[in-house]
């Protein structure tokens, strides 16, 4: 399973100088909106995204009658978030494709871990607002979302409205790439707009896959380079729920 | 000038037990994104504005070769900022009449200190995006999106873009309230709910009016009312107008 | 309670050679159109807005259940009541800033004077459109709107439909601005245009204020400006509430 | 040509007391609004129609270069100019396709009567908002906003900006129905309402034909039918022409 | 009835050598679709319009426990059914006014063959799809349209929903025009291009007409030239409605 | 390699008998449409996909002057290719999050195989609508699509526009999924609304990968069922690529 990809010393084209396999700094802030049901601010370095759950009682008309819950996610940009300023989706009139394609992948992410039948007749959204973009804002977002979940389910339990909790376990996931023929973990803005292949991986806690996406848009990959950017993807995944974690366990 | 509203001992009746003519604690956090030529967290108690300036070359059509400038203004509101969550403009397709009223507003105030001959055909755009609504959103932004100007303004000046800057002074607004009788200075989302009138003052540096808004839903004022009401709102601004400066003064 | 403002001789600078403290000529037309609850061509000068009140059963969702009425408003300008067309907003496909603006002024207005206790659980709409435009269309609208609402309600009370009359008062608006260092009553569209700071005032018959907002564009005024504005605004509605009940002792 | 269509003494069931072939009385005002190049309130009993025409330099792109001018029409109905109150398509966000159809029908028409190359590369738009609807509001728009843009045509000879005029003849418009098996001329809404038959006609002072459109919803019609249909119709356009001279013979 | 326009030998003038009063040739393909009730791909000449009949349970609001249906119907254009591509209309957001005139037709005129006591509350939606477009698709979505409602309904009636058809008989529909002062029938897309007259009939199996639209863009035309395109139209008809029953007498 | 996933006899559990490894009929008809520069009906099983190719002068603003050409796609589906009617999105004003999600799919699919640079400035669309779905829509899409795009370059080369083709190879697609435990090929409508994994993959003729996805709703997978689900998906898409062979082949 000899694999042409190169793996050079990463300290020689990182940017930050991070190994290939390394993600960057990782803080999760709970709490960070009194208003929501669950709240956390998510960086992944300089990517700062905003995660909001919102528990609202009621399903969508498909749902109704079937005592099954649903999980929703959406998602936005502020405008400066990027360095040249993007325009306002409210002013445009309507929601571009990036936006409903990153919020379809956040929702099914979030619906994997969510048990339908012991959540009830109730919805949760889940906002993640990018405050600031630097690269892998969905996958930032899925992380996030996934802790803010957790604590809005937390108060269900904590109230007495559900007894046991609906969340199966948790979800992460990151972004991994082939830049210059070198696999590398966790790709920034200025390393992904170099990419050859860009990758989303949504891991669970037990390392079921639930999303794999890699897409090519200059060239393509071999099934070897695939199963590197897996490997990557995997180990960051874990630390990522490691921090997940560390953060409940603070909160609670 | 004997007025008939009363001005009971505040600590009674505010749920912070603030005088009736404190402002809430400020924090103004500069340079909070990295991606804008100015960027400010404004704080005003829990109400949390992120407040982004872009500089851009080029004007509207109607300013074309008039060697004049303009400067305008955006507000959003994150879906979760509020108590109950708020579906997004963008879902809906179309900018809410209370968005447009308020970006209007923040627009205006800020065009009022800005020397557009000094600025040339260049546009700024004043992003102001809500992360927390207790009240008072559009007076923080219009405060919060000063700084976000000055701090970019500053920077065309640094990089020798401007010879001087355009910006002539600074402007700053609060709101005041009558609440069960009594006038309030600057009202949290409690005290907003239950105001029979509810103003709006923006005020320069040196003292000159630009905006005052008095409306009354379910009642009526006086011009005695009326009058207490901006001497409240003087006094709030000219803190206001202090914290600008502290912030201005570290961040340069 | 010196005021630099000066008070010249107006004849020298109004285009009708009107005092600075005059209104323009009014007229109301009751009865405008046939197939409204109420209805009125309210003319000021040049300006001719068509009022039409409609009494919808039902209220909005947030109001069901709560015995109470409800009184909203629309705004709209005919293509070519402006010197140039304007396009229209059904063919842009959304309302704009300023018409929303304007038509939350006027529907705030109008609740102001309307017990909604007595009016149940009723909705009056009241169409304000715009067939010439030359200044003050908004505060034309309020004044012309009040007299479709009386006339509509007063058929509901011969009809039997309510015992009580649930409008308590009424109100009327108009505009007053500075320009050239002059305080104006009603300004026309040319004197608008050139106004330093316009002025929007609503008031009671009983005297009682209801909206005041004043707004520099370019400039700024002292509270001693605000004081005289605020005068020639309550002689100037002193007369439209005049006007308003004549036309009603005549209408029925 | 035996008709198999009844021909009744008219007095017995028409609302009016019209004869089968007898138009409403017509008022045309001539300069209804002062801001626009030609503006006509166009009369026909009830129905009120405000025809304003206005001329922009410039043609659509497919024109451009080509020496040829352009006509084009747009429809609206102000909300109580019917019985129960319609919504604005501004507020619903889009153009319904009954105006859509209505406005093409304007459009087409006038086109017919305006020589293109004698306009130049000029844009006409004829706008006609409907102030109270009682039925034929369509064909009073053509027959008014004829006179509207020959009002405007005129001033750009007088002017001198063109040497001659390029409105070829006039054009009107009339509707015809079928009820109750009667043919009536020029429905009004109650009659409309019931037609087994609705026909609009648009014919050239020469007597040319340039739309003839016969629609039966519930019923159909033989060619006898649609023979005496457009009898009817010749008759009561020959007297909108007559009427269309007069004034414009008084307006100018 | 002697005609001034001319008839030609036709061989000279139309591109592929057909009488003046001929019909291209006609394709009606049933069953094209497998998961619509009733679905026709009806080709005349290079025009092909797929036409899809859907019936749903209930009807619009205004028609609600009134025991009568709905039959409606929805056109639409693949961008390459035309020569130079067409921007789809849910991209640009809006219907337009083309669409909307067109699919406004279409329902009428199934309606005018449907009892709709008989049908009860269900309404059936015509979607009517062009895939190829050469001229005539608006009724050859007509003729196509009744074939699949017939289809549609004849199932209804086979699993014993209905015990009756509400299909009181066929409607079918063609184009005819005149181009080069020549009356001919069924225009392809070149023809239609240069005609000045065009005219669409819709008529019933029984003889009796539902639609007849003659519109003029450049020139005008008499009432004699008129009686020849219904000749011609008639003609036309009489051979599509055999063309219906021929296809549905196999399809059953 | 062992994999848990049970391989049995596929005759005992696919609606069509066929083995679980296997695709369903291909059939692709070039030259579907006579008006688009390349076209194909592209047919897998009961899904029917009509994909047409248009190329258009110039690029999207930010390719502008770059010599570099672009490639996009648009994904429609009729309202009756689903067995429940499905709204049309030119009705409800916006394009939905799927369809968003399935054309950006496309376009970068076929960007993966076009010489931007030997295109030269150039825009080609591909617009792939579906007639009839019965699952796999968006992958017959990029297959057919791609033939479309290579009959119309093949129409520039011939024409002498182009000197040598821009379409560097051929680009297939398929999907696969896992229902019941069981690895599949190709799904059917009902086989991929009970499937735990959908996957789509988007293979270049050189066995290269451009687009791997795959996506557990209910459920999630393992590295080795990803291994086997491309194994399949591999044997597929070698299939689909001699099928587009064939038919340029027939074609040209």
């Amino acid at each position: 399973m000899s694999v042409t990809t190169a793996t050079p010393s990463p300290q020689l084209f990182r940017p930050d100088h991070r190994p290939a396999d390394a993600l960057r700094p990782i803080r999760i802030t709970p709490h960070y909106v009194a208003m929501a049901e669950g709240s956390v601010l998510m960086e992944s370095g300089n990517t700062r995204v905003l995660c909001n759950a919102t528990i609202e009682q009621g399903v969508p008309g498909w749902l109704r009658n079937s005592g099954r819950g649903w999980v929703t996610a959406e998602y936005g940009m502020l405008p400066r978030a990027t360095l040249t300023r993007t325009a306002r989706e409210s002013e445009r009139g309507k929601v571009g494709g990036r936006t409903h394609e990153i919020q379809r992948l956040i929702g099914r992410s979030l619906r994997s871990v969510v048990d339908m039948k012991a959540l009830g007749e109730r919805t949760i959204i889940l906002d993640c607002d990018v405050l600031q973009a630097d690269g892998g804002t969905r996958t930032a977002a899925i992380t996030g979302a996934c802790v803010a979940l957790a604590l809005a389910l937390g108060k269900l339990v904590k109230a007495g409205t559900l007894k046991t909790s609906p969340l199966k376990q948790m979800v992460a996931a990151t972004s991994v790439g082939i830049v210059d023929g070198n696999v590398l973990l966790d790709l920034a803005y200025e390393e992904d707009s170099r990419a050859a292949v860009d990758m989303n991986v949504v891991m669970l806690a037990n390392g079921g896959l639930v999303e794999t996406q890699a897409t090519a848009e200059h060239d393509s990959y071999t099934r070897a380079q695939l199963g590197q950017m897996l490997d990557f993807a995997e180990k960051g995944i874990h630390e990522l729920l490691a921090a997940q974690l560390a953060t409940l366990k603070d909160a609670i």
